[in-house]
């Protein structure tokens, strides 16, 4: 019996655009995300990413499309999710975000956040890397740790068990510590 | 003034698709050679990855598409040019490889090779990274190393660039020796 969170996605294409810098980890975030959706939770999923001679130094981004059924076309035509690690990011990528999407901004570094009717979370993930996680490396990890508790896209435990196989064994703890942070905060926001 | 390459490149849209099974590092692969082509090299590149229910312990593979142009079509339809580190991989993906395509396979993983009128490249990688490199999680940078030096698809020194700023500073010095040793290996191809 599928249970509810498989139900709402049953006749739904999740698009999700995760977003920053380079050197955010962004593609491993979109890597995670993607096969916690797909070889953990059983869904149809592709995992994108585009550059151009503008990507140097720019904004970055990854992309991940989760369905219940066949993918054929991966391009993501209008986001559901949207991460913002940066304000640069946030400008550019919100204008492919649907109007009842939901945004996850940086709170410390996305300071302006353009006209939006969907729903807006935003939180000081950079700065919680930096001072609760020791790491500022590890901001991805705690943004897919809110993303997952707050939209429920793929299972805790699908996402947990994709970062442990990504992750190598010397930071795995930092990882999962991250994560689990990540689905902390979430709950008070 | 465009070079060769460039100019071969002008017009047209390349699609690769490196596979093999999980565990191979055929995404990380992937990604190396989309910053080569997009960050180094200047073109526009899409690199995805697909997953399904199926993809726990089967065929795994990471797309790459290269263009002159924007690319607004992402999914790989023909391949150009099918790395197959194992038989079940190349079984899957041959398929999706133009009758005019290029193929690498890895020749002691893959035995049979299904008709194929396209040029046809077999090189023992995967021993080649254990007997010559030690370390057969190199078989994908071997790859890499063989492919761009037979089909110019990015320069070689986008390859290294990309490779560089993608692979942690312990294992640079191994990673950087097996794109060379692919370089040369393709050479007497």
């Amino acid at each position: 019996m599928p249970n509810e969170r498989e139900e709402k996605m049953n006749k739904e294409r999740k698009e999700v655009c995760l977003s920053g810098s380079g050197g955010q980890g962004l593609i491993l975030a979109g890597i995670i995300l993607a096969e916690a959706a797909g070889i953990y939770d059983g869904f149809e999923v592709a995992q994108t990413q585009s550059y151009g001679p503008e990507a140097r130094g720019g904004a970055s981004r990854s992309e991940v499309i989760i369905s219940k059924d066949k993918i054929d076309y991966p391009k993501v035509m209008k986001s559901d999710i949207l991460l913002a690690l940066t304000q640069q990011a946030c400008d550019k990528y919100i204008k492919n975000l649907s109007n009842d999407g939901f945004l996850l901004a940086d709170s410390t570094q996305v300071l302006k956040i353009p006209p939006f009717p969907g729903k807006i979370y935003q939180y000081p993930i950079t700065d919680d890397a930096i001072k609760v996680m020791g790491n500022r490396l590890v901001a991805n990890i705690i943004s897919l740790g809110i993303i997952v508790q707050l939209t429920d896209i793929v299972s805790r435990d699908a996402i947990k068990k994709a970062l442990i196989s990504r992750i190598p064994a010397r930071i795995k703890d930092l990882n999962i510590k991250a994560l689990e942070h990540g689905f902390e905060v979430a709950k008070k926001l």
